[in-house]
Formats: structure tokens, C-alpha cells, sequence
């Protein structure tokens, strides 16, 4: 129960506006530059180094232009007509570090900002938006060896389709043909797709970053789309998560298996999930303890002790979220696991909500402690 | 001088409206259907079996809401206020097979329309629609063996960046780890990126099915930025290849020969290019006569007899465009070609204009002819 509704509270934070630091707002420093999730060549949106977002969209004969991101309660920012007939604005305060979806209504119609590039959430393509945190470096783009994110179309006969999953492997994969490597399958929100993970999560720089640095050693990391535009807020009851764990553990599992050089064993296989994707990991890897070693909740609820019937079969569960959202929660669900012999490890993002930094953050936490 | 004008005034068809047939237009039948690229669970833009498309924009307190398909002198398509407070319209005919770009003007301003993917052309990211076309079948996704669409991130000295590519690896490439590839360099055109042709083109799916029917031998397909979007249309006379050749066969190449089974040599070497890319591919093969063995100018251009310097280095050049373009001038180039000795193939799609069947059709016409 307290699962749900931790997941369900995430679901509104999800679907509305972002939060705006609850601190005094200083003078707004004029330094704004493009969002670097901009579409190529575009100025707008822009971002100032305190976190504030600035807008402008050319739309002449509109009646009224507002942008989905600012302080929820009120509607957003909306932006004002300025003498060149485009309309503009900025957020009344600082935004969270990270990045954020957002929409425009125009004219009382919901569209994406033709300046920002777009992010699958919310069941759609949506505009957004990157304010660049104090610690961007583990997610950049450096000049380090990349692995490649692959995209396979997999057979899936209980579905009838051809199913889309992406998959990261680390660089030199293609070079030794002899090693094998642990496989984390790892999945995506409510509202978003398997798109997600690399587009807005950045996994693959984040595992590149740390592969570079020794950090880690190398793995695999699939993923696939988690079915989950079909559940409605607050319809999480009536999810049936069966036919989603079928295209998981009998069709992808084995596809990748037999077409990737895999360690294909329980114990080289980790399940993780954000939010709703951390709900369907609570729940398959406790019906399949034969298939993953390793679980983690990324803003997803948590694991009680009484729920692990075979605790020598579980390696690690890790349990995070952002300090904005319930990190008590997740604290004493470690401890409680750790209580009964099971190592579990929680991890609270600073100053940031149920949104992406949240999850980059905790996929660099997670990935040195899987496989160990 | 004869290169140019073809690939100006393709410039002109590809940032204007879509042509619509012209044809005595008949009655318009009531079956329309989402279109085959909206959105997940998106009902409108929908097509009828004629090729009219019909739209559904939400924005009730807007003046006006057009979109960009339609008879292009005449502006498009307007849309008409609905009862609902929606916005309505039918393109005035029916609009050739296959896929077209297509953005809304509402007050003015430019927007996407929220119920179509979205595909990068004209320098940002575009809505699409999708007319079925009678032949769809052979770029159809179907129950047969996949291959897979890699992203890769390779360095790139010249320009101090990693840079991006897809590749396209036929299925089996991960199993039989002796077998070594020959690869096709296929570049998109003016205003679009290095997603287009696995996006648009769905050049993944025809290589998959030309191998499952055993009408190829399997190749290796790797697509990169052509670094097009600096071009403004009717500039090209000052456009600089240099870069992007060096990109592409000092630094790309080497890359992929580094980390992919390929037959690295000339003789097993393609480049391929639409539009622009035509353009792009006419220049460098002409200047690497050692690093390619295959041309091919998707309306792009054409190669003239005195343009070749040592014809045993040319295995093959492929010449084509749709039938509203200049069919003449490919058929013609092709003949003067194999009057000299050189092995040219001309092909025209039928009733398509500048636009994406017209290469889909090209690639599918083309990769059997590689690698002989």
C-alpha cells in the first residue's frame, strides 16, 4: 500500500508542473544561454547560471502563450507579448538542477516550444529543457571511448509485434570476442518509453564516464518499453503486469541472451526501474527470484523484509529518490532490509525531485555496486 | 553548372509544400485512418484511402490554424473552426504515396502538430505523415530476422567533438564471428540529420526484408551528420565539403573499420546520398577515387562521362529520382555513362516527387546492385 501510493503522489509530480526552489529569490543575473537540449541553431529556450529559464515564441496574432513550467500552483509562466510580436517570459524563480519536461498552451492548445529538442513522457513527445547542474560532468559527453547504444526490433510472439529495445553495450564489445558480460535490465517511467534512458537519462555517457574512470566493470544494459501508457493515474490497481513480465523474462530475456555475448545467469542479471518502471521491478523480480540477483527502485517505492521469501537469492537491492520527494522512506527500508540480512543500499539525490537528475544520479550510484 | 540547378530547385520542393496530384479529384470516401506515424493513441492527422489527409487541432481561442500540406501556392490547407472548439480541415486532393513533412502556422507562429511524430528535415524537427503507399510492403516492419541500428560516437580531431552515426548491422552479424562486411555510406540530404534515413527512410527495415528474401548479400549501412544544416538554400556555391569529408573519410571511416567487421577496402566501399547528400557523394567519390568503388545520387545529381578520370576504379554508378522530378536527365546520364564504358543504372519512382519514397524506393532498387 505504501508502494502505491508513493508511486501514485509520483504520477502527479510526473504529470505537473516543476517545482521552483522554496528559497528567496535573488536578483535575476542576466547570463542566459541556450538550453543545450536545444534544437540545433535555436537561442531559446535559455538558462541563466542561477537556474531560471527564459522563453520566447514567435506566435503574432496569439491571444495567450504559456509555458508549463514555473511555480505549479499558478498556472506556469506565462509569457508576454513583446514588441516584435513573439511572446516572452521567464520562470519567477530558480528551477531544480536537471532536466524537465514541458509543454506551451497556446490559445488554450497544448504544443511543444519550436526551439527545444523533444523527450518521450507523459504519454507524448514532449518540449524540454536542461538546467545545468553543479555535478553535469558524470552524465557529459567526453572524449573517452563510447560504447554504442544499439536498437534491435525482437520477436514477441504473446504480443504478436516486432518489439523495440535499445541496447547499451560498452566499448570494445566488438573487439574481445571471448568475454562475456552481466546484462541490467533497466526501465523507464510511466508516460515515457524506451527512448528515455538514453535520450533524457544520458545512461550510456554515464556508463562510458564510468567505465572510462575504472570505476566499474563493463555491462550490458537493455532497454525495452514497459507497456506502461496504458495504466491511468491513480489506475495502478487494475495493472495487470502480466503481459509486460511475459515480454521480459520469456522474449527479450532470451533474445538478448542468445544474441549478445551474455553472462546468462541469475547472478549476472539486475533489474532497475524508475518510478512506475520501478513498480513493475518490485513486482517481476519478486515473482521471478530465479531470474535477477540484483533490484533497484529509482523514485519507485521500496521492499519490505517479509516480502523476500529466499534471501540468499537476493545480491543487493538499492533503493533511491530525490530528498524532494520521500527519502525517510526509502532510508528505513534499507535499513530494515540490511536488519534482516539482506544487503540493501538506499541513496537520496540532494535538492531534487521525481524527475530525471533524480535518476542519472542514482544509475551512476547503482552501476559500481552491481555484479560485485 | 547542370548539378546545381537539380539539387536548387530540389531544395525549393523540399522546404515548400507537398505536391498534390493532379488528377480530377473524385469524390472523397469516408474511411480515414490514424496515420500510420502519429502518436501513440493519436487519432488525427488520419488518411483515406485516396491519399486526402484530414487534421484536428485543439486550440479553441486561436484566429487561424493552417498546415503546411496542401496545393503550395495556395498555402496549404486552412483549417476551419469546429463546434467543439477544434480546428478542422482535408487537404483539397489527394497527396502522393508515402511520407511528407509538414509543420502548422497557428497566429502566425510555427508549431508541430501534437498528434504526429516528429522527424528532423528543414533544420528542426518536423511533424510526418505517412500515405500508404501500394508497394509499402518492402519497407514494411515484418516477422522476419532483424538487424540492428547502433548508435555510435566516434572522435573526430578535425572538428574537436565526438561525433554521431548510426550503423545498420544485418542480423547474424553478432553470431558468425568471422564474417566480414562490405559497407554502404549513405548520406541524408539539406536540413535533415543522421536519423533520417533509419527515422524516414526505414532503410533497417529494407535491408532486413531484401535479406530475408534472399535478394542481397547481407552489408553493413552506416549513416553520419553530412554537417548540411550551414547551407542556406542557394548557397551552395560557397559550401565547403572539406570538413565533412574529412569527418567522413579520414576519421568515420577508420573508425568503423576499427570497430566493425567490414572488408575494409575500396572495392567493397559504397557512398550513397539524397538531395544533398547527392551532392555530397557526387564530390568525394570524385575526389577519393581510391576510398569508394559505388556511387549512387538518390536526386542528387548526376555524373557526367568526362567527370570519371580512371574508369576501372568505378564498379557502379546509380542515378535516380521520382517521376515528378527530372527523370529524363538520370536516364540520360546513365546512357552517356555505359556509352563510355562505365557500368550506370538509372531508376524512377513512379508518381513520387522530392521526398522519401522516392529514396526509399532508391535504396531498395540500389542495394541489390552493391557488392557484385
Amino acid at each position: 500500500m505504501k508502494l502505491f501510493s508513493v508511486i501514485i503522489a509520483s504520477f502527479l509530480t510526473l504529470s505537473g508542473s516543476v517545482c521552483i526552489s522554496q528559497t528567496n529569490q535573488p536578483a535575476v543575473i542576466d547570463d542566459f544561454k541556450p538550453s543545450t537540449v536545444n534544437q540545433p541553431g535555436q537561442e531559446y529556450p535559455k538558462v541563466n547560471s542561477q537556474g531560471y529559464a527564459r522563453f520566447r515564441i514567435v506566435a503574432p496574432q496569439a491571444q495567450s502563450v504559456s509555458v508549463s513550467l514555473g511555480l505549479g500552483g499558478r498556472g506556469g509562466t506565462k509569457l508576454a507579448k513583446a514588441e516584435d510580436g513573439s511572446w516572452m517570459g521567464t520562470t519567477e524563480g530558480p528551477m531544480d538542477e536537471g532536466f524537465h519536461y514541458y509543454h506551451l498552451t497556446i490559445d488554450g492548445g497544448t504544443f511543444n516550444d519550436p526551439g527545444a529538442l523533444n523527450f518521450y513522457g507523459s504519454t507524448r513527445w514532449e518540449s524540454g529543457i536542461e538546467i545545468p547542474a553543479h555535478d553535469k560532468d558524470f552524465y557529459a559527453l567526453k572524449e573517452v571511448p563510447h560504447g554504442n547504444v544499439q536498437q534491435i526490433l525482437f520477436p514477441s510472439k504473446s504480443t504478436g509485434t516486432s518489439r523495440r529495445a535499445f541496447v547499451y553495450t560498452p566499448f570494445g564489445y566488438d573487439k574481445d570476442k571471448a568475454e562475456r558480460y552481466p546484462v541490467l535490465y533497466l526501465q523507464h517511467g510511466w508516460g515515457e518509453d524506451e527512448t528515455a534512458w538514453s535520450n533524457q537519462g544520458h545512461a550510456n555517457l554515464i556508463m562510458d564516464n564510468l567505465i572510462a574512470e575504472g570505476k566499474i566493470n563493463p555491462f550490458i544494459i537493455v532497454m525495452t518499453y514497459g507497456m506502461t501508457n496504458e495504466v491511468k493515474i491513480g489506475g495502478m490497481r487494475n495493472f495487470d503486469i502480466k503481459p509486460f513480465q511475459t515480454v521480459l523474462v520469456d522474449e527479450l530475456i532470451p533474445y538478448i541472451d542468445a544474441n549478445f555475448r551474455t553472462l546468462a545467469d541469475q547472478s549476472h542479471r539486475a533489474m532497475a526501474g524508475l518510478s512506475m518502471g520501478g513498480y513493475e521491478t518490485h513486482t517481476i523480480t519478486l515473482a521471478q527470484p530465479d531470474v535477477f540477483a540484483y533490484y533497484a527502485l529509482l523514485s519507485g517505492g521500496t521492499y519490505s523484509p517479509t516480502e523476500i521469501t529466499d534471501k540468499s537469492k537476493v545480491k543487493l537491492i538499492f533503493l533511491s529518490c530525490g530528498s524532494r520527494e520521500n527519502p525517510d522512506a526509502v532510508k528505513k527500508a534499507a535499513e530494515a532490509l540490511n536488519g534482516v540480512g539482506i544487503k540493501a543500499v538506499s541513496y537520496v539525490s540532494q535538492n531534487t525531485a521525481h524527475e530525471f537528475l533524480t535518476w542519472r544520479r542514482s544509475l551512476y550510484e547503482l552501476a559500481p555496486l552491481l555484479f560485485k
